[in-house]
């Protein structure tokens, strides 16, 4: 634990929709509940309740962003390096929250979820959400917290899908946006790529129509994961990370298992995700990302979309991040531009693919953290 | 069938290697026998045996590169707009001729042949091959069919690494090389695709260790191809053929069946592909390619590796080709070009990604038929 860290943090939860006339409407048409929320929270509201920043997270992410569940805990949260008490999110500044989706598989209702009307996990029969339903219950956990309005929303990838739809849908409660490596819509080829994820999930007899209990999908979930893992990754990266080097000798096998750095490299990362990630939840939080296109509201242009919306905006791609590219970033300042809204954005030149949000802390953190001192200067002194 | 096709052609098989002492030795130190190499001729081979042109196909092709099988057949040769009379292969002046791969599945010997000495299916009992090993066997069809040097050599893709291959391997037999989107390795992210492709194919309970016989793991492979497909285009290619359209209904089903068009594209490509690929030939193939690094050879250098090369070479890439992109064959002519050799190279603009090498006639066709015209005129009158 080094000495800049939140600590220990206590994860906490929120349950609402427990009766028939708060359920959360969702944007299929059904209604759920209950629905929880898991979330952790870092750093004092104060008093004018005017400091609360959500960060939103990605695919695999969840509510823990920073600081450690027990004194022997290991591993901090995912966003350490970026929230804590001197950090860029500094949380001596900052109330930092951060909530688990629903759809999720981190402590907030998904698939995985006991259906209380049958006594069951929900599996396939949980309703299939969007972006938009995850920032609806966030914003149940808002109006929870007592909190009125964000002074920031950030987030990377589908956590800045959040921040922009939180940014459309209530504006009034938004004070800046953070949209970190994202889009207002994925290209049709992260579409095809989550398709093949999900058909090699499908395609698990283990995952048995959704309905697996003791025998996960592991291989299909696995399969998923590497392929994903390289989409986070960059040509560059990988060449500078693996390139052509072999595991454990200097000639090939002449065989079908790995040979390759990169090769066993995968199959670690999918090892490990099948240990903390539900497969059905893979499912659902792929499908909201493809389902997610800001500029179907409207008319359907992108700059309409943001019609009503007028805070300040900090955008940020990184060059070789060709999941979420930065011409995508760009389109986005574009149509915030037309919005007259107040927009600061950058490319960040790294190699590290997507995954740049994550581990270019150094550059990303000082943008978070002047953007976040000049929104709270306006808030505190303006 | 067009007014300038080659018209019907004929399948022809020529099998070798039946006696102990004529067996293909392999790179992983066995040897194979009897081999069968599927292949088709178009054209007619001059008195002085010079205007031969070996076509070299890519992972899921095979020897049928122009013309018809029969009067009904419906479907015209993989690349029937470069071969033929008149077009950028003439046939009315060249002999061309192309060969199914050792280890693939379309005539030639691979896993799904019958292994003589068991009377059963290699299935992986057959030993992993190369790319080198692929060209060893051609070289022994050269040799059945009277040639003793090759006019030219091409290929796009796996092909153009056959074409580089026989370059270092047989100097004295190659009189020229046109390389095509291809490369002299690739690059552990291409390694990587490749893995998870085969992981894919592995997971299917059909593939049962490779000895599946009535039941084919058609998931596996199915999920396979509709990766390797997403790397065969573009982002740009993809934005502009499916974008967000939805395949049927202008809403979102809200289930895990196709929406998008992209989806459903994908799930015809994998249909179609396991209607006619063997999944123990995707796996052999994908590992040869993986393996396939021409700097491996003299000191670990490219350009030592082309130290005996001499013949003029053809190295075209296209902008869009992330799978094989243009500053591999850059490394490809700064290589060629450290060795003297006369290269002619370009980067032909296209947004079709790897596929451009398919699709690009009219660009790639001149050039092609450029090249060889030049070629053959020193051989015929220099």
């Amino acid at each position: 634990m080094n000495g800049n860290s939140v600590g220990i943090v206590k994860p906490q939860d929120f349950t609402f929709g427990i009766t028939e006339d708060d359920l959360l409407p969702l944007d299929c048409g059904k209604k759920l509940g209950p629905v929880n929320i898991r979330f952790e929270t870092y750093g004092e509201l104060n008093a004018e309740r005017s400091n609360a920043i959500l960060i939103l997270h990605a695919l695999s992410g969840d509510a823990h962003v920073a600081g450690y569940h027990s004194e022997d805990d290991g591993k901090a949260g995912w966003w350490d390096d970026m929230v804590g008490p001197g950090k860029p999110f500094d949380t001596l500044k900052y109330f930092v929250v951060c909530s688990n989706v629903i759809g999720g598989c981190s402590g907030s209702t998904g698939p995985s979820s006991i259906n209380p009307a049958t006594g069951q996990r929900y599996s396939l029969s949980f309703p299939v959400i969007t972006i938009g339903d995850m920032v609806r219950a966030q914003h149940r956990l808002m109006k929870h917290l007592g909190i009125e309005r964000w002074l920031s929303l950030a987030g990377g990838s589908m956590g800045g899908m959040q921040a922009l739809q939180w940014a459309v849908d209530y504006p009034e409660a938004v004070g800046s946006v953070m949209a970190i490596a994202t889009t207002a819509r994925i290209s049709p080829q992260g579409i095809a790529f989550d398709w093949v994820g999900r058909e090699a999930i499908k395609n698990d007899p283990a995952w048995d129509g959704g309905n697996y209990r003791d025998a996960i999908p592991e291989k299909g979930l696995s399969t998923a994961r590497m392929l994903a893992h390289i989409t986070y990754l960059s040509d560059e990266s990988m060449l500078n990370k693996f390139g052509r080097k072999l595991q454990s000798s200097d000639h090939y096998s002449y065989d079908f298992d790995y040979d390759f750095s990169v090769e066993s490299y995968l199959q670690y990362q999918g090892r490990r995700f099948v240990e903390r990630f539900d497969a059905n939840s893979y499912l659902y939080i792929t499908r909201a990302i493809d389902y997610f296109d800001l500029s179907d509201r409207g008319n359907g242009d992108l700059a309409a979309a943001f019609r009503n919306v007028s805070c300040p905006f900090l955008v940020v791609s990184f060059t070789s991040d060709w999941l979420f590219p930065p011409y995508q970033s760009q389109q986005l300042v574009e149509a915030l531009a037309e919005n007259h809204v107040k927009v600061s954005s950058c490319v960040i030149e790294s190699s590290y693919g997507h995954d740049a949000f994550l581990l270019e802390y150094a550059t990303l953190g000082k943008m978070v953290a002047d953007f976040a001192v000049n929104v709270y200067k306006k808030v505190t002194h303006g």
